[in-house]
């Protein structure tokens, strides 16, 4: 396994791949790696001929209040984990080579990232967009896998490599979860004993939206009632947002829901803020 | 010459070629083609196996009140001078095949684009940036190639594509001038013979600073001023802006300029606004 610090070094090796006519699948991530980005690199690795892990914390995705400085981070374990799963290739750049002086420029997608997690993260999409627009150009793979649990970042990077013709394939992954449910995070290391006991409250809530749309339920508002309820059925719970939306563009479903319909939620366990979603009735 | 008006067509040829193993350049217009232009097909040429000239009139780099709806267009003539000019394929296409239902995306370099024409056109450059990104991945061409008379797009179009590690190089190519100094554009078609006749005035505003520069000037306000005063020395001009700035992040110079300068400027005649510039002391 090869491990990149710098663009030429990364660059190098892209040159030798594609003279090896070799296919290349990124999995952009912020480290801090475990089993729900492993699922990523096995479907990357179904994907592409080699396989490209980035590690990269990206400030400009974090807001002033925001967990970057406590941002959990541990390369020896992250350089295991990819070592274990076959990786090809790990770029891990310093901020300085990501974003060199004079750095000028953002990529921002309107629309998709008002709501949701938009809403309570002012830019924080347009950092995400900007530093993955980066990444695809640096890395140039044919294919990229983004993980599920984030489904609006999915739904906003699969727009921006719409748009500008980015000429490789955004993939989604199925989000991986603890047997209680709770969707792996690596944010998770930051629930203590009693936050971690109450947290599978969340899987809980999609579970019971999820049943209701089966049993045929399509009016949005009763579907985020019941998750909310569910959500709150131990104790009360610091929501950010309950919401379910169009599948596809995000945007707020009227009832009946017609179209393929998403649950999204936020939620606050004291500083740690956790997100899931599910798209309902979905096999 | 290929023709198409669509981004499939153009994909289709783009993969034969890539299978012969040619490059690519790329000229990116917006039609109403001139022998300026037949000099960025030249440059092109030179630069690569094959010349693709896209036309397009992009409507989000027009602001409300410009002149999007007059702007001067000629397929016909269009096709005969990229013929003429042994041209390989030209890429037209549709205003919905450039933001096709649900376009959200926007490309933007701050800094670079706040001065000069930044300042009286407002969200110009942004659509300028946009437009181009999604170009060039609709292209992906190997060398892109602008004119110079727009030097300020072509300082932000390199900054986007250095920071989004955009795989292709960017070439600015000599301003080509009538006669009498006038710099080709196709909204001089708008002049009329008055304003034509006046024109030439900026090629001798543009002169005499470079003069004063070669003889030792260094002092931008004075420069400035000799620039504004030959540029007024016939009849009064309506002047957006007359400017010395740093030719590379084109931020306004102290005196002694002790940097490579550029003196810039935007006047109107009538309706009609030109832009002109010059590297002073360049040879």
């Amino acid at each position: 396994m090869r491990w990149f610090g710098d663009v030429a070094g990364l660059g190098a090796w892209w040159r030798e791949v594609r003279r090896d006519g070799a296919t290349i699948a990124l999995v952009p991530t912020m480290g801090y790696l475990h089993a729900g980005h492993g699922a990523l690199m096995e479907e990357a690795r179904r994907r592409a001929d080699r396989v490209v892990v980035s590690i990269f914390v990206n400030p400009t995705q974090f807001g002033p209040s925001e967990d970057i400085d406590r941002y959990p981070r541990d390369l020896d374990r992250d350089r295991a984990l990819c070592l274990a799963r076959g990786v090809d290739a790990v770029f891990a750049p310093s901020v300085g080579e990501i974003y060199p002086s004079g750095f000028a420029t953002t990529v921002e997608v309107a629309g998709l990232t008002s709501g949701l997690c938009g809403a309570s993260r002012p830019g924080h999409f347009r950092g995400v967009t900007t530093v993955v627009a980066r990444l695809f150009g640096i890395v140039r793979p044919d294919v990229a896998v983004f993980g599920e649990k984030d489904f609006q970042q999915l739904a906003v990077i699969r727009r921006m490599v719409r748009d500008l013709a980015i000429p490789l394939e955004v993939v989604g992954a199925r989000t991986v979860r603890e047997p209680d449910g709770l969707a792996l995070s690596s944010r998770n290391v930051y629930l203590d004993a009693d936050e971690r006991a109450r947290a599978p409250c969340i899987f809980r809530s999609l579970e019971s939206a999820d049943r209701a749309w089966r049993d045929g339920e399509r009016d949005p508002a009763r579907l985020v009632s019941l998750a909310r309820e569910t959500l709150e059925s131990g104790a009360p719970v610091d929501v950010d947002y309950v919401e379910v939306v169009d599948a596809e563009d995000l945007t707020p479903l009227q009832a009946p829901a017609l179209r393929p319909a998403l649950l999204a939620l936020a939620v606050r366990f004291g500083a740690t803020r956790l997100i899931d979603n599910r798209v309902l009735g979905r096999p």
